[in-house]
């Protein structure tokens, strides 16, 4: 059973972040929590978004939402930002959630996350245009 | 111009907030703020959520996953609740959503979401079963 | 020295909250933490608040804007804006400043402390037509 | 495995909360997010809280300090100060811990905890009495 | 209307931020989001900081208060300290208000803001040396 | 009386940081709120860790999980996570109070506290190497 969390995990993480960004953060942890960084696979992407009932594209769009309101987590937007591109969200669907979450975090919360998405949306056109 | 922003957010806001809670919160402005409550109006729902590049349903989503995260405004999460509701989510689906909030904010800040929303959707059996 | 500390810490709590609320908030200490008690007295208020170089009004201003923006300390926040009022901000004035927070912290934390400041006002008139 | 991580989160949430509060919060979930109450077993108790290298008690300590400096959880934080006080602190400790968060948050946040500790230690004196 | 609006705004907003730092947080929005640019200008600075009822300084010093404390935005806390600076307040006035952001945000925040204050100051003393 | 509470600051403060990164921190207050710089000893250090009934050791564990959960202050983080090595606690228990954080601050709380934790062992095994 356990095997299978880390498998269902390892296999819903690859499919929002096998691109830019997101490994590197979970890769830094591997000499000092090892254990967290397993954990990190089979509870966040095993347990939770491989769960049935909700759409993994909608998944990430809540996640874009929370991370940008929470206006604490730069490394981690970036990584599901990518995500989300990546999911199928189109760039100015991201800037609309994005914009919109000034309501409920404030201006700087929202452009914060804007100059984190200009970033991620340079980064993802220098990895497509070199395919 | 000024007039269609409000026309605009009027008709976006009952698209949303036909319903339980919302209303509340702003009427209460009344007397107190009765600019204010007519800046939600045409900001948050004439500017914001008019804006077309992304549909209503999603916006909602988003909404609900960044109040859930931020775990300081339960009178605006109900609200928000009720109207995902209203635009078509099923309630497993939201239920999903708020768990998912555990990964980025910590459980204390689900288990709220998720009480609020037990509230919500006691509510709204009520009020479908008095139809 | 001590003394004067906790002399001028008493005489400047009472130039802003010699009224309703926040007596209330402190005096629940009195059996579980008298130190802390103490402290609040001698440090925020004999410490910070009684520092020459700003005034009492302006101080009271901002801390009026930092409760609303933070949006997790009720019971702080309506405290002092009754001891805005105390020290001569008038409510519209006081009802600009919460509004102008929506900017800084989103729509919810300005709504919520709105409320608060309309309770305020409302006790404000009861205590002042018994006078 | 998962069993045993079922079987290890009981045993170890028996260890902090066999008391007044906490389960309260976590029974609420039964209807509306049972996979979720269990997920709070399986991966807090089972995963988390019942690693070696770092004891109950200082855990638990750990756990307080945080839901105090967050000043937006009291229901967690008064089922984990019920469940310190199990583990073997005393009150007159956790009183000291509170008051120190007002350096890292702010006094409202301190004063918030230790106006919930001092129910916290009236439920438990008059458990204790009716033993 | 809404070109009153506008105009409105770039004006209040040239009485605050015709200096350093915040042109440039508004600028970088110019590709991704030139609607959302628009928005800050036109409700931030058009709607909310142009009404009558409070000064605009006494507004300057409300936001500095609150950016400090919400410890999460400091391109912004940047920008309005030079607005504060260029709309009257002294150096050691805006000291006073970061220190007092230490009762409600705590030591870290405070500390933050100061160090913020002290890049604003160098650079203020800098610019106004080529004058 | 004030005397000793800047003695008694100083003294408690060595315990703690004798070692790298706070003094930076405060020591680049010295020309612009060297006021503040001495109310940090004082009252941080002076009033609040010095106080009797809870020994430094369990003060230091509930500051480091309190800014690891309140993730916005990594230069306060880092220098209490050497205070707490300093003051006996061992690498892989606090490796274990900042997993623990995720349950109550979310993952990316705690994988940036992970973060702040790994630079500080690196900096403290490349102390004790050359002494």
């Amino acid at each position: 059973m356990e095997k299978n969390r880390s498998k269902r995990g390892a296999k819903t993480l690859a499919k929002i972040h096998a691109s830019w960004g997101s490994p590197k953060v979970l890769t830094q942890l591997d000499d000092i929590a090892p254990d967290f960084k397993n954990m990190v696979r089979d509870f966040a992407f095993g347990d939770i978004y491989s769960r049935p009932n909700l759409d993994l594209k909608s998944r990430q769009l809540a996640t874009v939402a929370a991370l940008a309101a929470l206006n604490n987590s730069p490394l981690e937007l970036k990584a599901h930002l990518h995500g989300a591109l990546k999911l199928g969200w189109k760039k100015q669907e991201l800037v609309e959630v994005l914009m919109q979450m000034s309501l409920y975090a404030g201006f700087p919360a929202a452009i914060h996350a804007l100059l984190i998405a200009k970033e991620v949306f340079a980064e993802n056109a220098s990895i497509n245009s070199h395919k």
